[in-house]
This record gives structure tokens, C-alpha cells and sequence, in this order.
């Protein structure tokens, strides 16, 4: 049934907050805009087949092809349940086996998928990936990267929570996990690498990250240095490396700013009938700029350290940021970017620092 | 010379990347913005005279008292050198006794003035701050508190990098340091204080921050618990309290986001005659809206633990910023801001748990 040639996605069609109504539409859109990729939709079967053919009365080359006059590039997996976002890990690990997350998974696992995109609780997305896809050698736990802005395109920010504390060589192996990935993704031939720390000088930090500075002075990595918050939007670097804790905070406060900017932005220009009126004749040079904030446009963090590829995407992400997050899944997968990473951790020799 | 009644400030009038050209108009701005103030600027005389002179020619009430006809409220004080922005602690103590950082500080310690603002290097002001004035009983290190601006006002945000580790009861007391100034500064009766962590939940974080967080719920604050990044900006506390490697990282990050944001937005407005023309329209709303987000509004960082007021006031900071500096100074120096702090520490048992 499936292209050979193909990279095949499993999709957890019930994670995020708009469920079917948002990834069925991703998934149609992603197929458009790579032809090699076959999405299985994980979730209620009733529902997923009504949502598809509501979705294919409007569109799609895709679902086109799914009806029958090319190899089906969609078809469904059955999944009875769906886990909370506030669920439980002990509840994840006993009652979530049925789950449209975990069956997902469960196709990656089984070779029948060769990667998988949620929108779903991102703890239950590492439990159910280190359970069923297991950590490549010599790495503790998964790490999970976001693409935020810069002023030139994006940059990789990692770990975002997953690691509260971390050692020197857990940091060592976030720089490269960080870079093979932007390298393989984005064709980035020499990605710049920054260690986050309160100065750029030598003497500065704990002895974490001076330890860790010290590894990656002397890894075959275009290592910049370390950086400071600053420099993750100033396009210093593509890659910027800290600890879970620091780099959670640091993404969900940027968030927050840039949120109350845009707010203020458009009350701003809706303030009087001359900021409305300004703002109608700057309005395509604005939005060329919002959509440069928009996070859709950056949606989709990989969990990098897993064997296999899993991509999370924001659960309040829309369609846009969706499909973003599963064109981002089929690049990883068609790359192999996990066994690459897995190979440069042991030419590195930082499988036993961590 | 001095009124009794009156608040003595000592400016460190060479701190700052502008020195004299800043500081001189800074503090007869805010000698006029608060009667109750009288400044002490210390520097080189020859120079401090000069530029007062050439200051006094286009304003101000505060030079004329200065000039006879009332109690003098400004006054020079020599010091022969200034610390270099990058100085190391080691050359700041063997060779920073004459500069015009540690004469300020002098004065303070002294008693011949009630506090003191530099603009200067941050690290030199701890050390220095902690010589000659010493810590409040129990508290360690100092703790610098930055205001980050919000969708209604500002939040106080401590610690931002001269505590890279912290104890859970290092962390409540930075929550007790920075209630304790919000209340007595800026007249909150009942300052809202969080916990930044990875998320709301109990469970979550690590060890510390969960120690820290039942220690807080013992106390008489108006603790709202754990918050999370976008917290500090969508208004929820009035303090928000965290470890000064993630606070450190979490402030220059969102500076240099929010200087992406104005630049992008500025080259949007100017891309084309009609975005030209909108920003005309729209200017004066804009305007306001950046004004919130000009760092001046909020400049001022007080080093909170330390036994007398010190402020550190942004080293690229223009007039307006080191003048709301000395004025937030002047507020806290009035209000006997450390002794309170001191007693609060006191009264909550605090001065063991770190």
C-alpha cells in the first residue's frame, strides 16, 4: 500500500486542543507540499473517516490520491482513547496504552512509521517515547528543542524542561544533538553552537557550564562560545544550549513578551481613526512582519535522544503550525537525524561524560 | 549644608557608558522631579564642576539652589579614578579604593549619605557594596532586582546572576526582599510574589524549587505559587522570583527580543510610502505603546540584602533612565527600604534557612 520511497508519519490526530479539526486539515496540507511524505492518521476511526471526507469535499490532490487513483498517501489507525494534557505520568504508563499518542508511537516502534508528530501532553511524549523508541546510547533522557525567531530566521533552543539539572556532558550532548539536527534539516552545512551563560567571558557561570565550555572547545563543532540570552535574537548562533529549567523559563517569558507586544501593537493602531487608518495603509508591511513572529511559523520541536523521530508541535497550534510541525517530522525522518546524532555522540566519545 | 529632612544620594557620576553627559543631567532632572532630594556627585571636581556649569546655563532650579540662593541639593565629591566596565574583582578591591564607584559607597557607609546609584560595573558594585556596607544578618550574597515591564505596570524580577545557585531558602528570601520593596517603594499593600518554575502544578521542578515553594506557603506573603515565564509579563505577580542563572537569562533574553520586536516594527513602518505614511498617522499611539517598552521607564535595579540602598542603574542608560534610577533610589533610601527588609527577615526566621 505504501510508497517504498515514501517517508511515512504517524500523526496522533486527537493531540492538541482542536483535535481532528486541526490535524486532519495539517495532515492534507503536508501532504500537498511534500509529495513524499504518507500520513496515518491515529485516532477514532468513525471520526477520522467523517472528518477526512468532509475535508476532502473542499480539497485535496491528497485525499484524491487516498480515494484511489495513486497508492493512498492517508489512511487511518485505530486508537480507542485519548491522554489528558494534565494527565498523570503514572496514569500515562498504566491507562495509556489505547492511546492515539501511544499507538503512534507504537508504529514508529513497529518500523511502520518512520516518525511521529503530537500535539499532545508533552511529558506523556516522553514517558511513551523513551518506553517505546528507547534512548540512543549513552543518553539519559530526551531533550526537546524549540525554533524561536531571530532577526534573520530562527534559532534552536534546547532543553526546555526535560533536563532541570543537567552535567557537563549532558550540555556537550545538547550542542551536538542541536547541531546534527540543524545540519541534516536545514542543510546548515557548519551550524554556529552557543552555551547560554550570564557573561561571554571565560570565568563566568557555575561550574556546569565552564566544564561544559571546556568539552565543546575542544568537540569538531563550529562551537561560538558561550552567549547570553540576548544573543538567541540576535542571530548569533543557530543552536543555543542550556539546562531544562533556564531554557523553559526563557522560552515561555519570550512568549509572554512577545505576546503583550503584539497586543499592545494592535491596540496601538486601533487606538483612534488615524492609528486605524495608518495602520490600513502600513498593513502588508506589518504583516510580513507579524508572520515573522507568528509561531506557527516555527512550530514543531523535535525530542531529540530518542531512538527515532518524534516531533512535538504547541497544543495551541493552528493548522499552519501543524503542518509546519509535520513537514518538520518528514524532514528528521527522511534525513535519519536520530542515527546521526547516535553516531556523532560515539565519534565524540560522550556517550560514558553524561 | 544638608537639610535633615532631606534624602542625600551619592551618584557615581563617571559609572555608565556615558559618564558626565548622562549623569550631570540625570541628577538635576531628578533633583526637580523630588524636592525632597539633595545629590552628591562624585567624580573628578574639575570635570563634575564644569559640566554642572555648562548644565546650568540651560535649566535648573536644582543648580541655582546649588548656586547660593537655598541649601545647596547638589554638591561634588572627588574621586581620582573610575572602574573599567570589565575590571576584575581582584584589580576592583587592590585598586578601586579612589575610584568614584567606591567613594560613593563610602559615603554611604559613612553615613553621609542615605544611598547610592552607579551605573557602573555590576560585578565591582557587589563587591564593593558588600565590603564597605556589609549584608543584612543571614543573607549571603546580594540579589539584584530588575523591573521588566508588564501589561499593566511592571514586575519585579530577582535574581539576575550574582546567585548562580540557590537554596530554597535563598529563594524565599529573595521573595521577602522583593515583597518588602514593592510594598515600601511602590506603595503595593500586599505585593502578589511567584515561584518562576516549569509549570503551575505542585509536583513540578526540581527539589529546590519545591522546598522553596512550601517554605513560601508558611509565610505571611501574598504568595500566588509557582508561576511560569509568560507570567512575568501577562501581570499576575508583582514579583517573580527565581535562581540569577535563569533570572540572568530570562532578562537578557527578553531584552534582546524586545529590540528585535522594535527594529522589525520600525523597519515595517518605514518599508514604503504607504507604511510611511501610516506611521505619520499612527505615530502618536505608537508612541505611547513604545514608551511602556523603553527600558528608561523601568531603569533602576536595586541590590536587594546588602545593609544600605544601593541602585544599579543600566550602563547604556540615558537621562531619563538614570534619573528614574536616582528618583527609585531616593524612594528606597526614604523608606529605609533594607532595614525593613532586615526585619522581615528577622520576624520570618529566615536568617538560618539559607
Amino acid at each position: 500500500m505504501s510508497d517504498p520511497g515514501n517517508i511515512v508519519l504517524a500523526l496522533d490526530a486527537h493531540g492538541g486542543d482542536q483535535g481532528l479539526a486541526v490535524s486532519v486539515p495539517a495532515a492534507l496540507a503536508a501532504l500537498d507540499q511534500d509529495a513524499g511524505l504518507e500520513i496515518v492518521l491515529v485516532g477514532n476511526p468513525t471520526e477520522l473517516a467523517a472528518t477526512l471526507d468532509a475535508s476532502s469535499r473542499a480539497r485535496s490532490k491528497a485525499f484524491r490520491a487516498a480515494a484511489g487513483d495513486a497508492p493512498a498517501r492517508v489512511r487511518i489507525h485505530p486508537a480507542d482513547s485519548v491522554i489528558a494534557m494534565d494527565a498523570k505520568p503514572s496514569a500515562v504508563l498504566r491507562r495509556g496504552q489505547g492511546s492515539s499518542m501511544w499507538r503512534a508511537f507504537e508504529l514508529v516502534a513497529a518500523g511502520q512509521a518512520d516518525g511521529c508528530v503530537s500535539g499532545g501532553n508533552t511529558a506523556a511524549m516522553m514517558l511513551i517515547g523513551v518506553k517505546l523508541l528507547g534512548m540512543l546510547p549513552g543518553i539519559q533522557r530526551p531533550a526537546l528543542m524549540a525554533y524561536v525567531p531571530n532577526v534573520r530566521g530562527h534559532t534552536g533552543l534546547l532543553d526546555l524542561g526535560a533536563n532541570l539539572h543537567v552535567s557537563a556532558g549532558q550540555l556537550a550532548q545538547f550542542a551536538v544533538m542541536g547541531a546534527v539536527t540543524a545540519r541534516e534539516v536545514e542543510g546548515i552545512a557548519n551550524p554556529r553552537v552557543g552555551l547560554l551563560n550570564v557573561g561571554h567571558e571565560d570565568g563566568k557561570g557555575h561550574l556546569v557550564v565552564r566544564e561544559a565550555h571546556q568539552m565543546l572547545k575542544a568537540l569538531p563543532l563550529n562551537y561560538v562560545g558561550f552567549i547570553e540570552g540576548h544573543d538567541i535574537f540576535d542571530g548569533t548562533v543557530d543552536i543555543a544550549v542550556c539546562d531544562g529549567f533556564a531554557g523553559n523559563l526563557v522560552l515561555k517569558s519570550t512568549e509572554g513578551l512577545a505576546r503583550m507586544l503584539v497586543g499592545e501593537f494592535k491596540t496601538a493602531l486601533a487606538q483612534n481613526l488615524a492609528s486605524r487608518a495608518g495602520a490600513l495603509l502600513a498593513g502588508p508591511s506589518l504583516r510580513r512582519m507579524l508572520a515573522h513572529l507568528d509561531p506557527a511559523a516555527h512550530n514543531g520541536a523535535p525530542l531529540l535522544g530518542l531512538n527515532g523521530v518524534a516531533i512535538k508541535s504547541h497544543g495551541s497550534s493552528d493548522r499552519k503550525g501543524l503542518t509546519r510541525a509535520i513537514l518538520e517530522a518528514g524532514r528528521e525522518a527522511r534525513r535519519q537525524v536520530h542515527l546521526r546524532i547516535a553516531s556523532s555522540i560515539r565519534e565524540y566519545q560522550l556517550e560514558a561524560s553524561a
